[in-house]
């Protein structure tokens, strides 16, 4: 009988932000599929003799397909009792986990999806950037900044999405940095603050905040994985109010 | 010298979606506040003698404002080493854990935010229901379907919303549910369906699924907590692949 194969979001980086469930199931997985942004220290928790599959995209290394990737998954679940694909943050929300898991079950292998806290909900609690609620936005937009084969988001189509909505939150938002600031820039006025988080929750991380027209007038661009979160800048660090206590 | 203060979120509702890092400070919180949507297995975690207060609503119980919260968490970080304040789900999505944490920096007590998988993507993970992704949608709009003051979303604004995001996710969606509906008729098209999950996660949740026009010409009304997905319906229930193998 084949075994489960369990399509788990491990988090947006710090290792201690995987859940329970996560846990229990990489603890007894006999397969470990796992992705460039989960942390070293979650496989830690693999059972002497796991196999360790590293899966993501690495100069030098042979980059996995999405094809191949599934494919992986199914031969593994033919022979193993518990498979264990570990994706950086939530499996649904810019990750591949439907596509994983529907090629399974299509083919009667039993699949499950076991959610993770996504990165910006790891970088807003970091920085304390709150993301929606009463007097704050009554809605929050996530947007990618890179679409399919690299396309950037353009100007036109970051104003469209930042005057849509009360907050909007954008990832892989390295290359399109300069038209997101652009964009926010038309849509909320150069004296907007904006926070952009670098490497979210890992001991890299790096927040920069400033006003549109700073951001724009610099050079510098955020380093990968980056989330720029527009209209929502961390207040405590604006205002200068005892900074050190977050 | 005062305690520290986490604001902590215990997650969607199933115990076993905490994470490591809220549960290490759950095990040794002095004082722990939590809200109605934490689970009560994540409370067994406590140290023994550990002081519970329980400051959700219910009826029949004393309701405390945000403002008596704010105060109980400065009074109980005076005397103890450790409080946890456990919010459902994230404590900055739709909780208030930044207005919280603000009243503890400005008088000068550490407070630290613990993020916490939020309720929809603890919904979507358990019915398969893809939020954000290449192929699917390249954003994801979150929105509240109730107002401070209880006051519900309209059928325009509701509109606006589904017309400016791919994929709309509605919270808090129980009373304004007929609105949404509506309103994504008109956005969307009555052929379009519409997934709808209460208490998710609990060993109450349920999802219905359907075409927006069955539902509307329906009685039914979710029970709350409610999340609808607007232009996400989960497919391997739609396309009747082998449901059984997730």
């Amino acid at each position: 009988m084949p075994g489960t194969v369990y399509i788990i979001g491990a988090g947006p980086g710090d290792p201690d932000l995987i859940t329970l469930k996560a846990l229990k199931v990489i603890k007894e997985a006999d397969t470990i599929l796992y992705d460039r942004l989960v942390s070293p220290e979650v496989l830690e928790h693999a059972k002497p003799g796991a196999e360790l599959i590293y899966v993501g995209k690495a100069p030098g290394n042979h980059e996995f397909t999405q094809k191949e990737i599934n494919k992986l998954l199914y031969a593994k679940a033919l022979t193993a009792r518990t498979v264990a694909r570990l994706h950086g943050g939530d499996p649904l929300f810019y990750g591949r986990g439907e596509e994983e898991c529907l090629y399974l079950i299509t083919r009667r292998i039993r699949c499950k999806i076991i959610p993770g806290v996504p990165s910006p909900f790891g970088a807003a609690a970091e920085h304390l950037i709150p993301l929606a609620g009463r007097d704050i936005a009554s809605n929050v937009l996530f947007s990618t900044g890179t679409f399919k084969g690299g396309t950037k988001i353009s100007v036109e189509e970051a104003m469209n999405i930042i005057r849509a909505s009360h907050h909007s939150v954008f990832l892989m938002a390295t290359s399109s940095y300069k038209n997101i600031v652009k964009a926010s820039i038309i849509a909320k006025g150069p004296d907007t603050a904006v926070a952009v988080v670098e490497k979210a929750t890992t001991p890299e991380s790096r927040l920069v905040i400033g006003k549109l027209q700073e951001l724009l007038g610099n050079e510098w661009i955020p380093s990968p994985p980056a989330i720029i979160f527009v209209g929502g800048g961390p207040r405590w660090r604006l205002e200068k109010i005892n900074a050190q206590y977050y």
